[in-house]
């Protein structure tokens, strides 16, 4: 077998063998397969698509490419989430101790991304002395003893698809269905959870364009979690406007903790109680009106916070020590109407510019600056009424460019939904 | 505009503008563009295609991207030929001399390849003393003085096409025809020749393994010489079996100069009439039938085999010295009947196996081996009556293996024609 009778079963529609993925991935790992192959198969894949079991074969071969988390040593039922990427994306810091405080064990090692703000673990180191490199005994033990440890990745999880992702970011391979779902999948089996929770994205934005392809995404990563009796839970999002109103990584964990406060704003809100719901009524035997019932007096009575305190705590946070840059400027309307829509995507680069994110894996985050919103989708706007505060550092802005992310328009326009599917 | 945004735009199946061409390839020549980008775009174009204005713009920054011979020194019409690799291919050794026996002239400069025997250089350099590396003055002085020079790239034809082909041989992105087209015409339009007949084999070994592509390549082909003005004519010949009885470098020779002296194989011949014919009625504006005549009367009268005498001459070749091995094994039939097949490709590997071919560029080939047949599809053979000589050297093989490139059946069954189609 040479990587060339690969690819040429690949450019022919051919289904590849467990045994053929396995020399590719094991030969491209070891360097006997070199970069310019491996590209060429991949956008083989990308084009020419893989079969369900190609990608169950493929995602397998991924985790076992390096170690898997023996979580076995935690009793009860483990979560895990994860979000396809959007802007103002906070879900987890309210989903996972909101999920905590009616005892659902989450134990979620995340790798750190690129992207228009920092991930989950970044958001949690803007909170000062937030431990995030916990061993995986002390994850262990903290998941035990408080049902959450939120830590960055230690072992070495997929490093098949570290290699194999940095090779598709350079070579317009990344928006392939099967590559996506065989790649977040891959994470999450070897993270060792039990239940796996999926945000897709979909829009102008995201990685999913339509919501056709965003089905397709979620129906092949349920399948992947199926083949290993994990429940597997997709809920495709609409990321036609910033989720919430906060963007930025101390001013997101601010606006996790209003909502964990029972004071969220409502399309966060959505997302969270629908994901959790479907666990809770699961896990609990309960209808899911009941469940929702029971996650809202969670919120309301404090004690999904409280959990959240506590994990700071566990981690040597200060909660009290959560800073936003004093650099404010109002951005106001040049004209009055409805806002129908808001461009989250360039609204997610411009808070990139200004500091809230990466662009290479070296860049430091800046965590006190960011936007937030005085405006969403469907509320109507006075001329010179203010649009959006935006927290600036030593970074400068064009107010023109962030009131082309606003469409003011005189007749208000239906407003899309946001929660377009739930696949599992 | 970053590769990334061409290769989006190739996936997407948009024309690439010659701009995107020209930054692509002169990108990758430099090196600001890397193997694992090229190649990823290599089989986005291989599996999405490319338009016609593509493939022309494609192939005039791969001619720009090296030397283009200067040929306006010699008078009167130039021809040059090639052809996409067949087992037993001799054809240019008596087309050129034929054809320059009537007053075309010919300028060929050709590289060095991989093959089963060597190319036509190499066939060449079986004769002793025959000098394939003449400057650009003594090559284009040789056409004027005798109508003919057949030497070795010596120039900086083509570069792109180089590292591009070098790259194809190596990501499976070596079979497709707009990539095929650009390659071969880019080499032929920078070697500077007037007239370009080009011979498309066809079949199980060729590169086009069956007739509707044989046609697709050329007629793109034909495109790319049309804009050149550059008149453009293709055979597609059928590779079922090898063309004539010879196989090897001195063996093949030996069989162009048998053919040049009127005493030639019916298939060989067929091609060389065919191609030569088309080029004869056209500059001496004549009907074909009268060309063909002219065409065997410079056979069997001597005169294209004096040119080729000529030829080796003015090269410091002796046409005396060439040798053929006297380790001869005589392969005879194991049964009775027609012989329905021979596989060409299996024929050529095994000569390549016995030293006439190269694997890597730095193999030396040993000119005295190859195989001879005895019988050609269609004759009948009984059991024990040879079907082919061996020449050997100091490398073994097997008498099955040989004896399984013949297909010999009871029944007798329609040859394939040898010259499918002709393309201009």
């Amino acid at each position: 077998m040479t990587i060339i009778d690969v690819i040429n079963r690949k450019k022919a529609f051919k289904e590849l063998s467990r045994e053929e993925l396995e020399f590719t991935i094991n030969g491209y790992l070891e360097g006997s397969i070199k970069d310019y192959q491996m590209s060429a198969l991949l956008m083989a894949i990308l084009l020419n698509g893989m079969t369900d079991k190609e990608i169950i074969d493929l995602t397998d071969i991924m985790v076992k490419s390096g170690d898997v988390l023996d979580l076995s040593k935690i009793d009860g039922i483990i979560a895990d989430k994860h979000s396809t990427g959007g802007v103002g994306d906070k879900v987890t810091l309210v989903l996972a101790p909101l999920l905590a405080s009616l005892g659902i064990k989450i134990a979620k090692m995340s790798g750190r991304g690129l992207g228009h703000t920092g991930g989950t673990i970044d958001k949690l180191e803007s909170i000062k002395g937030f431990n995030t490199k916990l061993s995986e005994e002390e994850f262990i033990n903290q998941v035990n003893k408080i049902n959450i440890a939120l830590v960055s990745q230690t072992a070495n999880l997929v490093p098949a698809d570290k290699k194999i992702y940095a090779l598709r970011d350079v070579t317009g391979t990344v928006d392939s269905i099967p590559l996506i779902a065989s790649s977040v999948m891959s994470k999450k089996i070897a993270s060792g959870a039990d239940i796996i929770l999926i945000d897709v994205k979909v829009g102008n934005g995201a990685l999913m364009k339509n919501l056709d392809d965003a089905k397709k995404l979620a129906e092949k990563m349920v399948k992947i979690g199926n083949a290993y009796r994990k429940p597997t839970i997709c809920l495709i999002t609409n990321m036609e406007e910033p989720l919430g109103y906060a963007i930025g990584n101390s001013l997101e964990v601010l606006e996790a903790i209003d909502t964990l406060n029972g004071k969220g704003p409502s399309d966060l809100l959505e997302v969270v109680i629908t994901l959790a719901s479907i666990i809770i009524g699961a896990v609990k035997k309960i209808p899911n009106g009941d469940a929702q019932k029971l996650l809202f007096k969670q919120l309301n009575n404090k004690e999904a916070y409280k959990k959240f305190e506590e994990l700071v705590k566990a981690q040597s946070g200060d909660i009290n020590s959560i800073k936003v840059s004093d650099k404010v400027f109002s951005i106001r309307s040049d004209k009055k109407g409805y806002v129908n829509k808001i461009n989250a995507l360039k609204l997610g680069e411009i808070a990139k510019q200004i500091g809230a994110g990466r662009s290479t894996l070296e860049d430091k985050i800046d965590y006190e600056v960011g936007i937030v919103l005085n405006k969403k989708v469907g509320d109507y706007v006075e001329k010179e009424e203010e649009l959006a505060k935006v927290y600036l550092s030593d970074k400068d802005i064009s107010i023109s460019e962030i009131l082309s992310c606003f469409i003011i328009e005189d007749e208000l326009k239906e407003k899309p939904k946001l929660i377009l599917d739930i696949i599992k």
